[in-house]
This record gives structure tokens, sequence and C-alpha cells, in this order.
């Protein structure tokens, strides 16, 4: 069997992974944002470009293209052919009906490899991070906020992800606009004074200034012009400040409202006819929610009483890889899922 | 004293008048939006030069040129210069730092009227509309919301009017959202059941269709569609949805939160400086929380023990014209104010 090629792209970064059919990663590369989404069509698959491309010369070096021909001569002749991979898969958020399958297998490529071209959620590669499991949940909190219950490596129901404006109760948006509104309301006289406040102002560089224009502190009509200059869902990089004010009331409700509305999220998913683990990811998750015991618990009140475990996502390359192998017929039992993970390791290392 | 120009530009409609300094209405126009940040700052000035053109045409025809030159001939030279008015007032929403002057005296110039130009806040002139004093209070809840306490028909002090990402607390916005956001919880099965629903899918043009894509039924992803194809601040297009679903318990606790939301507002505003008329507008308030007994009782709580009278707006432009004859050091008294009023409804109704 060929190689596959899986690719997380991300909306920071965009990871490239050229794996054999055993599940050993052969070359590795990564680029910025490969999400049209978030970094536009052109620099999205510029990024796919760059980090197949880095991937797929790794991987040559390392004989990839040897066990699918049988033969070892890597003669200029043979360099210059595209690499033919099994697979292209590559995981995104708001992949779907119209992603553009047509430019990513240019993008592929421009990189010197060829293959067909699959996309899939990168929920779901979250999922297979954590887990060689088939069946199970998975839940996601960072910029936005989802869940997924998964059978046979398959989304078969999905909760939340609706976006910023219509849903993502529990995420880093969500949390963000909840702080800047609290300290409006502060500012305002509106609401209670928050130990959110002063945080907020050094974070967006507002001083205070309590002379009234139009009978408004400067302080908030400063605050106004910075916040309305961001795109909406780059609120959620104020959402760190809410697990750092741990004694202040507001910030204790935002948080709250951050647990609650993820375990609502959770649980109209969760089935009888599904068992398996739940994989936990996003950095609301990983570096808020899971470290405050509290929060942990309302988070997974509707997973009391199922017995299997909670795992933490691990690199979506790794995910990728499994829904990789999976999508070309091979099965991914816990050696080869282990080998993914200590191969790419080794690969990184290097 | 010549004649004044008072203009009401709104988000939707542009309403200017020519007065005299006596308050009798000379001359009215109306046109679309004169909101640079609505209508863009081309089509709000051609807008205020078709609103002022008419106004200043029809006051010419009733001799305003008359009493200030003291003569009665108009003759073509007369009829080809400019009207010049004692003071040119333009009230808008968003008015301030960077009101745009230059353009306005320009557009001004263009409907054949010369006068020194002054933005005023449409909250002020809302006020202005529904009383004669110089003090008092005013709260309106549109698309917006936002409240001032008015000494000497200025203002003195605001909350609210952050906008909809900051804050907008009971607007029509903040309804709007959580409408969608309530009937994508249902549809998501992550909230109740609400009777929101088939309204909202009719306003819409969204149909019920229960079929999973990617683990979601189709009715969600094209609601997801439909609204993020929509500016955010059209959301308030679904506000009135929530008055008409009387029986709902998710529609009655987004009305009580209105409610609440607009009190908080008031009340952080009121002091015992300040004695004098509450004024109400904006279509929130008209069409909904005013009508509904309970409603108003809970947002006009912080209002209880104040003697003085709780007052509707009027017509945005005559709060425009009190403020353009104060502006030029006119005294408006209640005789005054009555002639404004029923000069311009004569003019309307002309």
């Amino acid at each position: 069997m060929q190689p596959v090629i899986a690719v997380d792209a991300g909306g920071t970064h965009t990871r490239a992974v050229v794996a054999d059919s055993a599940g050993r990663c052969l070359g590795v590369g990564t680029a910025g944002s490969g999400n049209p989404t978030s970094a536009g069509l052109a620099a999205a698959m510029a990024a796919v470009t760059d980090a197949v491309g880095t991937a797929v010369r790794q991987a040559r070096a390392a004989g990839a293209d040897e066990g699918a021909t049988g033969g070892g001569a890597r003669d200029a002749t043979r360099a210059s052919a595209p690499l033919e991979a099994e697979c292209v898969l590559i995981a995104m958020a708001g992949h779907g009906v119209n992603a553009p399958i047509p430019a990513i297998a240019g993008a592929v490529e421009a990189a010197g490899a060829l293959g067909p071209v699959r996309i899939e959620s990168d929920i779901l590669a979250m999922f297979s991070s954590g887990t060689p499991a088939g069946d199970g949940y998975a839940l996601a909190s960072g910029t936005g906020a989802a869940a997924i219950r998964i059978r046979d490596h398959r989304i078969r129901r999905t909760t939340d992800g609706t976006g910023w404006l219509m849903g993502d109760h529990g995420s880093g948006f969500s949390i963000g606009r909840a702080v800047v509104r609290a300290v409006t309301a502060d500012l305002d006289g509106t609401g209670p004074a928050t130990a959110l406040t002063d945080p907020l102002l050094a974070a967006t560089g507002v001083a205070r200034d309590d002379t009234l224009y139009d009978g408004r502190v400067r302080t908030l009509h400063d605050l106004i012009d910075v916040v309305y200059a961001l795109k909406p869902v780059q609120l959620s990089r104020f959402a760190p400040l809410v697990f750092r004010a741990a004694d202040d009331e507001v910030a204790r409700r935002i948080r709250v409202r951050t647990a609650d509305g993820l375990a609502a999220t959770l649980t109209a998913l969760l089935e009888d006819d599904t068992v398996g683990p739940l994989v936990l990811g996003g950095s609301v998750l990983t570096a808020g929610v899971l470290p405050d015991p509290e929060l942990r618990e309302r988070m997974l009140a509707g997973w009391h009483g199922r017995a299997e475990p909670v795992i933490p996502a691990a690199d979506g390359a790794i995910g990728a890889v499994v829904l990789a192998l999976v999508r070309s017929g091979v099965p991914v039992d816990t050696a080869v899922f282990e080998l993914i993970g200590s191969s790419l390791a080794a690969l990184r290392g290097a």
C-alpha cells in the first residue's frame, strides 16, 4: 500500500505527516494557518503546500517510495515524480459542503504529492488523537465550542459548534465577550465592580481616565474604540483573564456559566447505544476548566455513571493519521496507534 | 433672527424642518437614512440634501426669507441665493468626535441653505421631542439601547449605548440574538423547546428538515447560513417575535431580562440633583415593554418614588427644532413647544 498523507489544518498552525500503512510516520512538516476561513484561501493553500512539501521531502529521504515500488533506487527521475499517496486526508474546522477540494488537490500537487483528497472534521481528528477507538465522544472548546458522538470513526451527532452569534456556549469567545461586557458595565456603573476591569484595560492598552465626554468616562470611550476594531471572535483572547481572577464573584459566575454551557452541549449528545471514551480538547478546557476541580465536576456531571475514561486530546496530526489509515482500510489497534505517536514524536525530536 | 434648520437623521428616515424663532415650522422634508454609520457617508449626505432641500423650498414658498430681510420681494436673484439659517442642527446616533461636519455643511449648501452646523445626540433630541424641560431623563431602546441624564438641555451622564458587542442591554439586537440562540438550542437539543422556533423559521424562510448532515439537522444548517449572512445588528428584526409568544417560558425569560436590563441602565443614571420628566422611546419600548404592565413595572422600578411624569417620545424632528432654538438662544417654553408640534403637524397634514 502507498503511504498516507494526513494534514491537521488549524487556525494557527498546519501540520502535515506522511505515514506508512503500519502507522510509522516518515515525514512531518509545519506551516501557518491552513484554514481558508481564518487565513483566506490563497494563504491557507500556500500553508498546505509548505507543510506537505516538507513532510514529503523528509519521507522521501527516509525511503517512502521504496516499499510501494519494491526498489531502492532514488534516481533523479524518481525524485521529481510526485509521491503517490493512498489518501490525502485534511482535518479542518468548517469542513463540509463547501470544502475547496480542487484547491487542496492543487496545493498537494504543488508539494510534490498525489492522491485522493478527503476532508474531515477537526473535532473528529481530535477524538482520534486521544484514542484508537472507533466509538465515543469528543468535546472541544477553543475559540468556538462543539461536541460530537462518534460511531465507527464517523460523526453520528453534533451539538453546538453553531458559531459565536448563535451558540458556542462555554467557548473562548463566549468567555471573552462576557469579560468585555462585565467590564463595560463596571465602568458604566450599570453593573457590579469586578477585578476583571484592570486586567482587561491592561490587555487592551486603555488607561484609566474618568473625564466625562458626552456623559461617559473617557476610559469607556477608549475601550469601545479598541473592542469594535477587533473581529468579534478575537474577543476570545480575553478568556484567560477569567481563570486568573479566582476570588472575583463576577468572574466566578462567568466560569460557572462556561462549565454549565459545556455540560449542556455534552449531555444532549449522550446515548446508551454509543460506548467509548470522552476526549477533551481546546485551550478553554486544558487551561481553564479541567485544572479547576469544581468546574471539571460541573462540566462532567452528565458523564457520571459511565465507566469509560476521560482522555485529554493529543496532537491533532495523530488523529488525522488515524483517520487517513482507517479511511484507507487499515484497522488501527492500540499497537498501530502507539506507533503513530512514538514515530511522530521521534521525527519531531530529530 | 434667521430661521433655524433642524434635521433628525435616523437609521431609516431623515426629517428636516425649517422653523422661525417663534417655533413656527415653515417647511419640512423627508428622505432615507441620513446616518453615515448605517447608510454610508455619501448616501447619508444625499439624504440630508434631499430632506433639507425640500424643507427649504417649502419654507421659502411660505416666506421664510421675508422676516429676516424685511422685504417681500422673492425675485429670481433672491430665490437662487442660499437660505441663511441661524443654526443647522443635526441629531444623529453615533454623533461626536468623528462627526463629518464638513460633509454635512456641504450637503446643506447643496440643498440651498447656509449656517453653522451643530451635531447633537439623537437621544437628546428624543428627550426634547417629549418635553420643553431642560432637565430630566431619557431612555431609548430600538436596535440599540441607552439612557441619558439631562441638565440645561445638555447630556450630563450616559449609561449603556455601548453597542451590540459590549452592551445594549434590553435592546432590539439583544432580544433578537436571544431569540436566535434559544431557537438554535431548541433545534440542537441543548436547550428547551420553545414556541419561538416556528415563527423564527418562518421569518427566515427555513423549512423543517430533520435529515442529519454531519450529525446536525438540516434545519439548523440552513438557519446558520441565513443568520451569518446578516449583519449582527440585523438580528434586531426578530425582536418582535418575543412579545408575541405570550405563554412561552423561554420568551418570557427573554422579556424579563429585557426589562431588567433597561431598569439597570436607567437606575444607574438617577440622581437627586436632576428633577424632571422621563421620556421613553424606541420600538422595543413603544411596541414591546410599555404595553405589558408587568414589564413596564419591572423597567420603571428605579423610577418609583419620583413625582415627575413619564412621557412617550414624539417625532424626533420636534426635539431637533427645540434644540436648534435653544442653541440659538431662544428659550422654549410650553407655548413655543406646542407651536412647534402643531405647526409641524399642520405642514405634514398639508
